[in-house]
């Protein structure tokens, strides 16, 4: 009398053991492709695939910008690969601050779990969106948008930020203008900043040209 | 007169031999990436590859649930990777019947072929949507949510589930909950069934824990 | 001790009772969007709604062609809106014809209930895939790629197809050039047909111009 | 000297000033569509529609299951509409427990804030993958599968999670079985779970029928 | 004889005389949804609906970058809504320049059509890819990153952008800076620039705070 | 003092050095996917990839239709792959004809860049769209529907097309019907087309059977 079900669940769920997407856990040794990157063999991805413990500490604001973003991304955390989703751990130090950036591949909602954060972002048509946010708030950030965050209380500031991508990118507009080798001559015609202005921070920021 | 316009044919179309893309029949001995399996070389794809013959026999009903489903997802239709659409077979003997289930990755239309079915689904709401069907009538089940199918007819019921996905995948309650290794005080605690129950069906399933 | 739960269970789903978007019932009145039509009230639909019985009687074939589909698109069956997904029935008399015609939103997959149907495709690489089909087999047609279907059997022939989309659009080449006011010297100039061709089909299908 | 560049600027950006789609915030007055509620006019939207305060608070736990769970879906939070991320709260109060549940339109990350939690997930190959997380951990819960969070430590446990849909949906499956209409006979069909059982939790969780 | 083609080609295309998505023409005057603007009715639109001609004449580039960009957009060419496709025409007179920007919401191809231009981007990684690029080359911009054009040639260049998005979006990092009321210590917080370096700019680009 | 900057942007960015999918450049050696190629190592791609020369050349007009296509799909050039856009380059000389064809994969838009076309489309409702083009005005001609482009001025005619799509396809109907080898009875029946008429054609385009 028992066999019979499991016959007809193991009937029922016979197509499903072959090539069924549920998730898609990274390997990075074989081939990426524009959906992201290649997936482990289902039979040996374990439950340890699905966790990832990065996010717990904090990370090292030991710097001049006090400042420090830990990334729970694919490229961290293979399991994401093909989710659309990812996190970070946000930890600024006081006076510390994120950078104008952008994230090409995804939007944002960043929730504070510590301190005051006065966080904003500018949209295509030129208007400022800003607000001080204390613990609990959150805030969205739209896809591909220029926004940052800096520490506007007295205390060291925590956050989490999630994204609508397992690759969201990050592009830190300082860090394309003075941290490369794109010419200076370059980034003065395509920013008008003055030529003594780009080459202290490419000093500091360890651009070259 | 009649080489220059094959020339130009020709040359309209050089471009369009390599890479593209208007099917991408999967190759099972290639990594999968999030988007599907990879494609078997366009050269060695042929029009039997297109076809599938599985759908036209009756599946076995001699089990308890008096049902079976044969399935044409992509892991069984190798060309349907990528086209986002699939179909199955669904027989259900005297009162057969296709326990609550989803379809993680779509939607399903379900036409009636023979007899009478009375399904429904649930909705995020928790509004149940139920009917009864008979042959010609088409019912859907948004993609995700909980549904079934019983024949509540005097005659064996056979129907056809299209899936706006070519792995939408199947993910039967009863299954999940007392057909694996899940411990049973889990089972407990995250659905509130009795111990006793859990067991019972656990027995009938092949559960163990 | 029982409100507790309620008490949670409602909690737990308060959030869910507005703007979930597990469905969306057209409402053809609104105005639509790209992603389709506006969305009926919630609170209006019933399982009514997610039920359709227009496939369930034969088209009418009793014409030169001798065939005749029957659809169930969003157009026809507002509950499939957005959710990519919809069906249709052929009916294939004697020597029954769909000519060649493309869906510009969707792939297709064609079941055949009853007969003998022989069907193909065209790909971008201009190589032909036609196969002889019979009872239970499926032939899937990639998006956007001419097709067709003939009854190559000695019975009427029925059929379902069902497409990737919720209005996967329908055209027809014949009509598409004999069907409308397109001028014939524009038809002969973008075909290469003969004018008398061009008119000859265009008094049959009631072109003008 | 001046007015040029500003006039450049202007008109660089003369076209983006109607109809760019960086955000869309949620207008429930107007009709929703298949891709999200329509848009809020971009002129009367401020920085304070990109904030929200709701997730500060621990929800309340003084119930059977003692958990509870705070949404900032675009329902609560519209700046999200048709981002296509959302965010939640969860509080586990000892002993508290999220039962088997599914979001039918997203994928979820947990990230453990404080205390101890047993979380898991089913596949559709019916794997079950299980894991203890603590403070810092994250679990990713692929989209549309039954997964379930039980604290699993001494002290109350707090986690946040994040979607990869605005309105991702929640469907707990005893409350698809139990706290609705569906009628008993039909549940025990499609579960094979004993009448009594069902009547039993209907009693606790307010089903009829 | 004609009559039954005639009435079958009707019965074959009457499901499509409704709600089928070949197009959706804006319509501004109705809400937007995420997916973009309201569709005008089908029955209204006319040939001339398809049709643009903003693109054929020069923008005035006199002024200070001597630059212009003419944008068909979906804003500027509703025909374009819902489609995933818009263009813009670039003017550069000599030494002009299009300052670094991003265009949030897709990627872009530029051909060259005279003239040579200085055209590159920054990748996520930070790496630089730049090119002189003369009549008839073209060079792709991945969606979100960081580029610029500049006119490095002895004549005025002329080229075309095009974009995978009906509203690609368009934000000027230098605009975003210093062309609006972000207040000067915030942009220096979140840029490192010299304060003197900002409000120069700002008075240059009519920046206030 | 400089150096801790420099930690904390490499810190900022060190998530980023693996797997970010600013763009995937194809590598033509590896299994594609349904999302396309597989993408070349990042560490060798150089900015010379994203440029491509094709399309400044006049392609070659002296055939019958007096018309020829230069396209930059992914497949000519890689970079494309995975970015949702491609170009193509059109030259009609006197009396040249791009007979009717659709691109499955993408809608177009296309600009004149010299002389008259006039170019149209029907959609599915069977409504014609033409009109007459003259340099700097764009067409559109929306996703999967026949479309055609006739040089209907007294000068050779050249024209961009752009595509949302690094694959659009192209599949030409004559091509389709008269330069393969389906039999021409298959034609015949799913045409209407004279057998004489197909003969001849055949002859022309080189089609057999």
């Amino acid at each position: 009398m028992i066999s019979p079900i499991i016959f007809i669940f193991s009937l029922l769920l016979s197509s499903c053991h072959a090539a069924v997407q549920d998730f898609c856990v990274a390997d990075f040794t074989a081939p990426e492709s524009p959906a992201g990157s290649a997936c482990k063999k289902a039979a040996t991805v374990t439950a340890d695939d699905f966790v990832f413990s990065g996010l717990g500490i904090a990370g090292n604001t030991s710097n001049l910008i006090k400042a420090a973003v830990t990334s729970a991304f694919a490229a961290q955390f293979p399991a994401l690969n093909g989710l659309g989703i990812s996190l970070a751990r946000l930890d600024l130090a006081l006076d510390g601050v994120v950078p104008f950036h952008t994230h090409p591949g995804g939007s944002e909602i960043l929730i504070v779990e510590k301190g005051t954060i006065c966080a904003g972002f500018v949209s295509s048509a030129n208007t400022v969106y800003f607000e001080q946010l204390v613990k609990g708030d959150i805030m969205v950030f739209p896809q591909g948008l220029l926004h940052f965050q800096v520490n506007s209380g007295r205390i060291p500031a925590v956050a989490y930020a999630s994204f609508s991508s397992a690759s969201p990118g990050l592009q830190i507009t300082d860090y394309v203008l003075f941290a490369n080798d794109l010419p200076t001559e370059l980034v003065a015609a395509t920013t008008f900043l003055d030529i003594t202005q780009i080459k202290k921070l490419k000093g500091v920021l360890g651009g070259t040209g």
